[in-house]
C-alpha cells in the first residue's frame, strides 16, 4: 500500500499537468497571488472567483474548489457559502483552510457554518485542527510553532466525524480519512517564515482533488508530496525567505511526475 | 509607418520615463501588487483607488485609468463605471481588461455597462476578444489557450464597432483599431505560467496611454513592445516562473528607449 | 544618548525575534503580501484582520496596531476605527501610515476621524506629513519624492500637537516626537520604484512597537534602523526592482542585533 503512494503521487501529478483543472479558490487577501502562482505552477488553472454574485455560479464550472478564512469578511462568507452549496450539488470536491478559526466570535460562527457544509478535505497547522476537533489550543492566531504530531489524534476523530481527509501541515504533514494515515517529512524551516505558505498548499490540493474525485486521500497525499519536494528544492537554492517564494515556485514548476514519485517521503503513521 | 513604429516605442517610453504619469489601476486583488510594480518598473507613478466614494474624484487627477474585472464585486464594479465616467469628462483615456466576462451572468452584465462608457483601449486575450466580439469562444476563465490568430477579424471588428484600439494579447500579439494593424513577437512562454501577466500589461498600456493622449494606438503597440522586450530578456535569466516574475521587473526597469527602439519586434499585419 | 542608539535598536530587535510579538495590520490590497512577509522577516508574527465583525476583537490580542489607508474602503474604515479604539483601550501600541491622505475627500475625511483615535507612531512621506501638519503639498498621491528636509518642521509640530512620535521616510528618514529628534540614512534608491516598501516598514514599526510599548521613540528609530540596514545590504545584491524584494526579505531575515547596532546610520537632528 504504502509502496504505491509516491508512485500514485506522480501519477496524479502528471494527470495535473494534462488536464490544467480549473481550481476555483475564495482565499484570503494576502495569499492571492502566491495561491494562483502555485496552482500555476503545479499545473492547474486558478479562477480567484468570491463575489456572492458570482461564486456559486462560476463553482458549477470549476473542477474543484478552495475556501479560506484568512481574511474572512461577510461578503466573501456569503461567497463561500454559495460556492461550496454548488460544488456539492456538483459532486465536486472542495477545501477547506480554517485559517486562525478560533481567534474570534465572526470565525467561530463562519466555521461552524463552513463545516455544516461538508468540506471533502481540511487542511490546516496543528493548532487550527485541534480546535476544530474540540481541543483548547495553545494556537495563537495563524501560529505554526505547535508541532503536528500533537494534533494526530483531532485530526483522526474530526476525519471521521466530518467524513473528510484531514491533513495536518508543518514541520512534518499527517494526513488521515479517520481511518487511514500518513506521515510525510520534507519542505523547508523556510515556509514558516513566509506568508500563506499553507494557503498555497490549500490550492495545490484542490488541483490535486480535481483530477482524483474519488480518491480525495491519494489527493491530498500528492498534494503534500509535490509541495515538499519543491519546497526542499527550494530549501536549497534560497538565501532567504525573500527568495525562498521564487525558488519554491521554480522548483514546483520543475517538478515531474518521476521525479516526485522517486524523492516524495511518505511514511506510514 | 511600420519602420517609424519600433521608434516612435521608444520615443514613448522615454516620455512615460520623464513624465512619471499618474496611472490608476481598479484591478484585480491577484494582480495588484504585479500591475503596481510593472508601471513603476515602466516609469509610471502606480495609484490602486477602487472605492466608490474616491475612484471618480481620483479619476479625475490621473493621467490614465485602467479597469480590470477579474476579482469584480458590487463595490468595485461602481467604483469603475464612476471613474470611467469621469476620465470620458476629462478626455482621460481609459484601458478595459474584460478578464473572463463571458463566464459568469454577473461579468457578462458588467462588461456590457463598461462597454458602453467607451474605452479608448480593450486589451484581452483571445477567447475574450472573441467573445467580445460576439463569437462562441472555447475559452474557460482566463485560459490564455486559444491562439491571437483567431482573434484577429474579431478584434478589427471590435474596433471599429466600439472605436476603441483593441489588444489581442497571448503567444503573440495583435493591435488594430478597426483600420491600422501590427503584430507583435516577443515575450516568453513562462508568462502565461504567471498570474496577472496580462493584467500588468493592462497598467503598463495606461501609463503609455497617458503620455500619448492623441495616438492610442501608438501607446498601446509602445506598451506591448515594452513588455515583450522585457519579457524575452527575463526569460533568459528566468529559472522557472517564480523567478521570472523578479527578472522581469529587473529588465523593464532597465529598458531604455534606444533599446527597445532596436529590440521591438513589431511587424505589419 | 545617540551614542546608545544603535545598541538600543539592535536590543529590539533581539526583543522583536525572541517573542515574535502578533502584529495586526489593517492595510491596503496592494501590500498585504509585503508587509505580511516583511514583519515574518523581521520576526513578528502578522495577522490581517481589516473586517469590522473582528478586527476591534482582535485589536485586544494583538501586541500593536497598524492601520493603512492606501486602498481604503467604507468597511475597512470602520475596522480601522474600531480596532484603534480597541487598541487604545488596552494600551497597545498603533501605527498610522496616512497614505495620500491629501487625494480625495473621502480620505481627508477618514485621516480626521483617524488621528482623532490618538496614533501611537504616524510614519509618512514628506508630502503626507507636511500635508498632515496644515502645509500645502506639492505631493501627488503616494509621491515621495519630496526631500525628507522638507517635513522637519512639520514632523515636530505633528508630533507635539498630537502627542505622537512622527516619522518622515524617504531617502533620508527623520523621527521626533516633538522633542527628541534623529536622523537616519541608509536603505536604497530601489525602495521608491517598488510599492508598498513605506507601507512595510510601518509594519515593521509595528513589531517594533510591541516589543517596547513604553519607549514609541525608540522602537520607531530602530524599526528605521533595521528597515535602512536591509535594504542598503539588498542594494548592494539586487539588479532591478523586481529582485530588489527578495533580496531585501532576506537580508531583513537575516539582520541579528549586532550586526544591526554596528551598521545602523543614525545621526543627531
Amino acid at each position: 500500500m504504502v509502496d504505491d503512494t509516491p508512485g500514485r503521487a506522480g501519477e496524479l501529478l502528471g494527470r495535473v499537468r494534462e488536464s490544467a483543472p480549473l481550481v476555483q479558490n475564495i482565499t484570503n487577501d494576502v495569499a492571492m497571488t502566491f495561491v494562483a502562482n502555485t496552482v500555476l505552477a503545479g499545473g492547474g488553472s486558478p479562477a480567484m472567483i468570491a463575489a456572492p454574485e458570482e461564486a456559486g455560479e462560476f463553482a458549477r464550472l470549476a473542477g474543484a474548489l478552495t475556501v479560506n478564512i484568512g481574511t474572512l469578511s461577510a461578503s466573501s462568507l456569503e461567497g463561500m457559502g454559495l460556492a461550496a452549496h454548488a460544488a456539492n450539488r456538483a459532486g465536486t470536491p472542495w477545501v477547506l483552510d480554517p485559517v486562525a478559526h478560533f481567534a474570534t466570535a465572526f470565525r467561530r460562527g463562519a466555521i461552524t457554518d463552513l463545516l455544516a457544509l461538508r468540506p471533502t478535505v481540511i487542511r490546516g497547522n496543528a493548532s487550527e485542527i485541534r480546535a476544530l476537533a474540540g481541543e483548547a489550543s495553545a494556537g495563537r492566531g495563524v501560529d505554526s510553532a505547535e508541532a503536528t504530531d500533537t494534533a494526530e489524534d483531532a485530526a483522526r476523530l474530526l476525519g471521521r466525524s466530518k467524513q473528510a481527509v484531514v491533513a495536518v501541515t508543518g514541520a512534518h504533514d499527517f494526513v488521515t480519512d479517520g481511518e487511514r494515515a500518513l506521515r510525510l517529512d520534507g519542505g523547508s524551516p523556510l515556509m514558516a517564515r513566509v506568508t500563506a505558505a499553507g494557503c498555497a498548499l490549500t490550492g495545490l490540493t484542490g488541483a490535486f482533488a480535481a483530477v482524483a474525485r474519488d480518491t480525495p486521500f491519494d489527493a491530498v497525499v500528492a498534494a503534500l508530496a509535490a509541495f515538499g519536494v519543491a519546497g526542499e528544492r527550494a530549501d536549497g537554492s534560497a538565501h532567504g525567505p525573500g527568495s525562498f517564494v521564487p525558488a519554491f515556485l521554480d522548483a514546483l514548476g520543475a517538478l515531474d511526475a518521476e521525479t516526485l514519485a522517486a524523492d516524495a517521503r511518505i511514511v506510514t503513521a
